[in-house]
């Protein structure tokens, strides 16, 4: 039999398959902080197509995603599938002296999007995320406004790996917060089980439509990043925080652009 | 030492303990569906004190609950402590000819929520929880308005229990969904463990301040109750799947009013 | 109608209640590690009627149970509900004259698991628990025998509360490690929703029957307690690391024998 | 810079991918059931490169795993990294005439076994997977020994998808249950992001070393199979249920051998 499905598993009818391609749709609530770290550690998590920015400036971004897919409804209809938290260091650099950013290190609650993001290039484990959901009435909750405070954190394997707070002082009318509107490159890796080389190992970047943002607060904040024997997240210890970042966002991936990835350097000047 | 703390774990600070006094305030969204179950079945649901209504009418509620505590600023603060999902079912009979809510089942995805049920006399268990998170922007999610279509279902034990979605056809201005405004009556029950009697055995109603509701909409509705060995919600199947609502709540408890629950009838009459 | 049910919920069969009273067993996994703390923290967390045995003296506990009730047959037979895994400190004192063991903080990855404590006086909450599982062949384990490496942590809201590893250099034949053999003397406590007073506030002593220990391996041990805005785990950090332990244990409670807690000191002196 | 890891994410350490290259290891506790389903349906599940065994055999296997990697001691010195639970169905054909198995369906709880899994050609998405552990004293558990029950079952998304009780009876000197001791055949399949043809689509037979089992057991068995909007693992429903096996296995992996995938049939006939 043929077997139908644009991932695992497959089958005659595809059905079970956990992905269907894109286009798919994002539409979320950010809290992001600002940081700088090691710009030496910042080098180091980029591959050599991506020149650092060199003032080892970073975003730490925690996402509360409601997703949906063109080809399964399936994805939006049930909130136990298209829905899902993830947290995510964002460093930057240049290609081709563009402003790009990098995302070495990404956590999420979801085997959806966590197959998802891998296919991408989105280096996805598994945490667990827990951040401020704003309310509208009552004393339950915070206010998206002015005076409140947003909190978030993520864990994996029982390690604390970064917590923040952001206490909104500052509304925006026209910011694009880098953290969510610089372009991403990310390697596609996919190894081989018979050889050496990678079965997969390409740099990519999603082919973004309907970019939008909700209204922008900042304010000032905290951020702590964790160790863990597992990561490296710490390596990016802040030796200095930033603003933080509380918005809504979205936007839809309908493909994504590839190039083959520099494998051996030419010269060994960056290795 | 004298221990401190109104739950255990006591110590000599009590900052351990996992939940302090009220008042507790709760803010949070609601995806209810009323239905009718067959009406000897709830009648089995309710203790001695409160009269069936009789039609077996009840309500199915899923809620995203923001929380806090006067006593407590980490339930607030810390997203992971104060922020969970419910679902449970209401019954409804009348107290004195007057309207009540029963709740004989409900699933919590949050301890320190779990043991706040408890004691006030909501019997909870775990489960978890799913609901449409509404968006406000972009194609990822689905909006609060007209035409929406939320759903939400909840599981215990690798159970699927109830499953409801609704598609919003209707605003209104000035509506009370029944499930979340009818006073609920519990039983406090806590066993001895040295004797056949309980060691709290008592009817206990919410001293609620500061209800208020956000702009409700409803529409037509689906209700699926399921099975497991472990509970007894399928006795309720629908045989009339009513209105769906979704909306904005919230409240405060300040205390409660409890009077001896009846452990044995005088007549045996209503055994 | 007259509800059944040991706790709640209730109903007219009493077949979703969480619990049944005992006679309950349990067959688990330990993993234990002695550890000497500050004496005055120690004291610290005890309630007046246990004197501190002065030395600091601890152990952190690490259990992977399976548990069976006489009056629930599903407990058993359904490896979702009787199969948990906890983590537990136990600072030693004396009551007349005798050791006791006093559980102050406990953590537990299942909720009839956790109600069932909390009736008993085990002062639970949720935890994620992990613990070496000893395998009795291939190379992907670790066999419970000399030379094995065994390892466990726990972790709660996201924060790594104890971190264990024992490395077993030594099989005992008549070994009784005090962490799991010493009876232990627990606080219930229920508060009241109508007023200042615990509606339950007494000490209990489980009634044990049929306890056993298999084979009982040691060694060197490694123990790390972390900090949590929720717990005061860390105040009992440890000042010496003792042996660690590896073994089955297994034991009935068929009941529990209580007197009222003192709640106001006569003299003040032990305040 | 060149960065290292075998798979995402990468770093100039690699310390943080979440895999390293095989031999991987593993030993665990097996509890499976032989069913016979549709053959039809079987057949539209197996690859073009696999003959159906026409008789509609399958088994359904539930696994505990411990695992550890030459080549990542965290892998086995963490209970929480290397230990995890799959459930999975394996469907029975011929290559070239000699048996084969394929895993049509796959879950698992760990996000490690899961990309291991993916990488190898095992289907794997997240699940909930529960087992009867066996004890060796006390009445808490089970023993694995005659007349032992062993349970186990696996939820996705909040759907029951297996269920399955051995009662033991028989114990076996020389016996290689079907569902662990036949040769898989999977199919890697990785998708473009830039294109309809995958990056990489290819069958794959894990390359064994070190295939061991402990004592095993047998008796008469119980398999439910449910549905899912997200599956298609109820269209195997068993039209005849088998003999169940609780035993312990282990075996290494060291590589895997690879040849392409069958893209297109040469006839059409089977498309």
């Amino acid at each position: 039999m043929m077997l139908q499905g644009w991932t695992l598993p497959q089958s005659d009818t595809g059905r079970a398959s956990i992905l269907t391609p894109p286009p798919w749709h994002y539409s979320g609530e950010i809290i992001a902080v600002d940081f700088r770290a090691d710009p030496g550690v910042v080098a180091a998590l980029l591959p050599p197509e991506i020149e650092p920015a060199g003032d080892g400036s970073c975003t730490f971004v925690f996402a509360d995603w409601c997703s949906a897919s063109d080809t399964d409804a399936r994805v939006r209809d049930d909130p136990a599938r298209g829905q899902y938290k993830e947290a995510y260091v964002v460093c930057y650099g240049t290609v081709a002296g563009k402003p790009v950013g990098r995302v070495p290190f990404i956590w999420v609650d979801n085997d959806l999007s966590l197959v998802r993001g891998l296919i991408q290039g989105f280096p996805k484990k598994l945490g667990q995320i827990a951040m401020t959901r704003p309310v509208e009435i009552g004393r339950g909750g915070v206010r998206k406004a002015l005076g409140g405070r947003f909190a978030a954190h993520v864990s994996s394997l029982g390690r604390r790996l970064a917590t923040a707070a952001i206490t909104l002082d500052e509304e925006h009318d026209k910011l694009f917060p880098r953290g969510i509107a610089t372009p991403l490159v990310h390697t596609r890796l996919w190894p081989a089980v018979d050889g050496d080389e990678p079965a997969v190992h390409e740099l990519s970047r999603g082919t973004i439509q309907g970019f939008e943002l909700g209204t922008v607060f900042s304010g000032s904040a905290v951020l702590e990043l964790g160790g863990s024997e597992f990561e490296e997240l710490d390596r990016l210890v802040p030796t200095e925080v930033g603003r933080g970042y509380v918005h809504s966002a979205a936007f839809s991936v309908v493909g994504a652009t590839t190039t083959p990835a520099a494998r051996l350097p030419e010269t060994g000047a960056s290795a």
